[in-house]
């Protein structure tokens, strides 16, 4: 259905008419509360809310006011896609009450804040390309790819409370790392990195003991944003066996702020890959569940140019959403409202659409040579990351805008 | 300090005068409020507070009324030192307001909850008996220690909205595991085990960035608990690689209901064992940071007599929690008020006193005989393992009482 609003936006914005995202945002000092986006503007709920134009939803008028989304999106989709089609009628009607309202902010005047509580932090592993390129250069050429990798969405447990919005500084982690000739050291870390992610946030609580099915788990599917999981490479290595990634991890990640929902990205579901072995019956899923959502990653030094370092598409995934939440349920394990399932990094099949600088500059065999004429191996203090996400079809345009963050140094 | 309550306290009670833990009740289908417990009552804390004997801490009076002890965990060791101490002087001094007060209810009466709301869940694996076991059986006995072990408290992310309070009843878990000989398969976990272990709760939020040194940690550590740390080790064997355990763990772990702070465990600091090699700088400490507290694993088969597979001591710790949370923050990860830590399994250098069923029978080698002569490899249906954690020293008895669940068949 093509939508036009009465409002001007941008040709090329992230935040068209077919998106109306969800976020949390302040203005001038004041207290976080829910939005939307159109075009370079963010929209207030609460002050939409005031015009009537959701009275027949009956929603608690505190929601508009909390500091995150958490409550919100509790309400269920049949409410929430409710204000998000309602928001869309009333952005094309002319005769809405929210034109000429107060209830729009530029987007440069207002602070972006996390979008949810996240209760657990689970990421996945599900790039087949990034899962191979780690493994032929943490482990075992022949064997890059570990025997269960084809048979389920390989995860683990993230750190929760160290997840930010974009914008937030991120500083160099000080930890212990393996020299290859001597005992291990303590100090900064010298292999700082990026992981190109997205992450999808659960909408639905689920009860311990309970399955989703990868049918189900549409339901239990909110939406998604931009994350980068920053990532110590030398801490990673020598911590890492064999219980998982820890403090490689856990010294921050980093979210964009606009929650874009599944019902905005389906007009942009693809086929996924095909996978071979077949999984088993629990894994086994209908439908279009990848999605074909333009990925960047630029590198940027401190008072320098943007250069793009990593040009992919989250449609690489091996393993979809809905089999990543299906899995992580099988065994009765819990979901609540809020959490965030991440992705992995993305990488595509060529070092142009590899999504880490580990991958990018080969464990820094192969350095990258940036505008300035300066080379990069890891990520320098100052460096400047921003993966920006969209996707576009039939000139529709729905995207995630940014998540970026800047590596300070180590204290 | 010898002191005297003019309460019938038993001689044998784990809730003597001196220890006077925090909880988490409810009673005749009310809301869950604060408790503290003595002998075999608890005491409500919203009654004593009433009395008025806390009215020079001016503390908010919803801090009594709250269904977790997070808040009250945040007004600081400052504060809630005092509220103990009050409690020890008043349950002493014959002339209280509380003696014929109605604060008091048998703890048979009332239902306890999760104590706190657990933001992060962290495992270590901090027994050097437990990983070698483990080492041996899962990888190769000639290496069954990492190289890092010795080096840094290894430790993994865990599932935080899968902890129950003790009495909750335990799905075992369906997965994915691999036969030796064949395909991965779907079904009930056939390797379902128990993890003697004891967490300790974050009593104080650190920021982004900062580190907290092992001298800082007393601060930030409230207290502990029992905890069983349930685990598949069919489904755990099969996923773990590289990223850690996931599923094979967040079917569910319990949490003993009383928090013991660690004012009340300080009279039971031990010497640690020598660490050799030697610690990296962040790693040293000085004083008493090993706590002797003795640990019981029983198994009750379905209507059969309860038997104690494992006499065991929290004392046997290669790294203590000072050190574990020195670790989990060099990299400036910030910690939560009602975060776990939990010590990974606990298991001594002799069989009798081994933490998992996983090392009690060998990986089913060595099945045990029950009382009523059947036998176990690992956990059945409706078998109930219980945890008992106490000190005892001079006559003076400080416990946690236990952490109970039973197991039910598979959905």
């Amino acid at each position: 259905m093509i939508m036009h609003s009465w409002k001007d936006i941008p040709n090329n914005s992230d935040f068209s008419i077919y998106n109306i995202p969800f976020g949390v945002f302040s203005i001038s000092g004041g207290s976080p509360r829910l939005a939307s986006a159109i075009g370079d503007e963010i929209i207030d709920l609460k002050g939409v809310a005031a015009t009537g134009i959701f009275d027949s939803l009956d929603i608690n008028s505190r929601i508009w006011d909390a500091d995150t989304l958490n409550p919100f999106i509790s309400l269920g989709k049949s409410v929430t896609n409710k204000v998000r089609t309602l928001l869309q009628e009333h952005m094309c009607d002319p005769s809405s009450p929210l034109k000429g309202s107060n209830c729009f902010h530029p987007m440069s005047d207002v602070s972006m804040h996390m979008p949810v509580f996240v209760g657990d932090y689970t990421d996945f592993y599900s790039s087949i390309e990034h899962a191979t390129n780690v493994g032929i250069m943490f482990r075992d050429p022949a064997n890059a790819l570990m025997p269960n990798w084809k048979h389920l969405p390989v995860g683990y447990h993230g750190r929760a409370s160290s997840i930010v919005v974009s914008g937030t500084n991120i500083t160099r982690p000080n930890g212990q790392t393996k020299p290859n000739d001597g005992p291990p050291i303590y100090g900064p870390s010298q292999r700082m990195d990026f992981e190109l992610e997205m992450a999808f946030i659960i909408g639905k609580e689920s009860n311990l003991g309970d399955q989703i099915s990868t049918k189900q788990a549409d339901d239990y599917i909110f939406g998604m944003v931009l994350f980068n999981d920053w990532s110590a490479r030398d801490i990673q290595k020598w911590e890492y066996v064999p219980l998982g990634p820890f403090l490689g991890k856990s010294f921050g990640s980093t979210a964009s702020p606009w929650i874009v929902t599944m019902e905005a990205l389906s007009p942009f579901a693809v086929e996924g890959p095909i996978q071979d072995p077949e999984v088993l019956p629990y894994l086994t899923y209908s439908g279009l569940k990848n999605y074909d959502i333009n990925l960047t990653v630029s590198l940027t030094p401190k008072d320098g140019q943007a250069n793009v370092i990593s040009t992919s598409n989250f449609k690489y995934m091996y393993w979809n959403m809905n089999q990543q939440l299906a899995h992580h349920t099988v065994n009765g394990c819990n979901v609540k409202v809020g959490d965030f399932m991440a992705s992995g990094t993305i990488s595509g099949k060529t070092p142009e659409s590899y999504g880490s600088m580990l991958e990018i500059a080969w464990s820094g065999q192969k350095p990258i040579t940036l505008k300035d004429g300066s080379q990069r191996k890891f990520i320098n203090n100052y460096d400047t990351v921003t993966i920006n996400g969209w996707c576009e079809k039939n000139s529709i345009r729905v995207g995630f805008g940014e998540v970026s963050g800047t590596i300070l140094p180590a204290k």
